[in-house]
């Protein structure tokens, strides 16, 4: 197959005590634990006013998905019939962008602290932007 | 400035009347006209069951923005006083992507008719997503 492509680029790295992908929960409400956001200080005039209490949506390159899956089994259960990735929230899709809800804890220089973000260590972050139903405005 | 890059495959195209990026409206809630979304049949395994009525988040390459730019005035606004990319929904960003909700209005093959897509004539897709706090399980 051949596509238009675009380089992302790396602003930051996650890093979290989870690094077993077999055990870390589906999704951020499911038991994640904290987690850092580490951003390349490159970026520091796009992140400096990132504050304590503000939801946020981080997006990363979940960089073991499989992009060549288009259809997958719901939550890797058998059980579930099989749908096409772009109908579930897969790492498993031809972009592994991964889209997680967050609360920041504690802003500390280019250390973000976040509630709720369900990423494996290392997984690299490609943007952070402001939940729009609680900013209406931006 | 030198990052880790990946690299994104456009999966699709967005058709719309919006084609001045002067006159858009800078969210889908903000009078956007109904868009067509027109996949790469490279792809039918994994969209063909996404159903009208359904409402999903598209992914977008925001084609034209601004890659270095990392901090803006909210809404183009001189009055607003200037903040971070990452605390803003601005097109020009270091990884330009964007985030819209849409309703699903109807599906034919590889053409899907959306709702609330504020995304202009040629913006390449690049991702679908279920929404999820509507969709528990996926």
């Amino acid at each position: 197959m051949s596509h238009d492509t675009y380089e992302l680029w790396a602003i930051g790295w996650v890093e979290s005590p989870l690094v077993d992908p077999a055990v870390a929960p589906k999704q951020g409400d499911e038991g994640s634990p904290e987690a850092t956001i580490v951003f390349d200080e490159a970026f520091t005039e796009a992140f400096r006013d990132l504050e304590p209490g503000a939801e946020v949506l981080v997006l990363t390159w979940l960089h073991r998905g499989r992009r060549e899956v288009l259809r997958v089994h719901p939550r890797d259960d058998p059980a579930n019939p099989e749908v096409g990735v772009f109908n579930t929230r897969s790492a498993d899709r031809p972009n592994p962008i991964g889209l997680h809800r967050v609360v920041i804890a504690a802003a500390d220089g280019a250390r973000l602290r976040v509630r709720n973000l369900e990423a494996l260590d290392g997984t690299p972050v490609v943007d952070v932007k402001p939940v729009l139903d609680r900013v209406r405005d931006r």
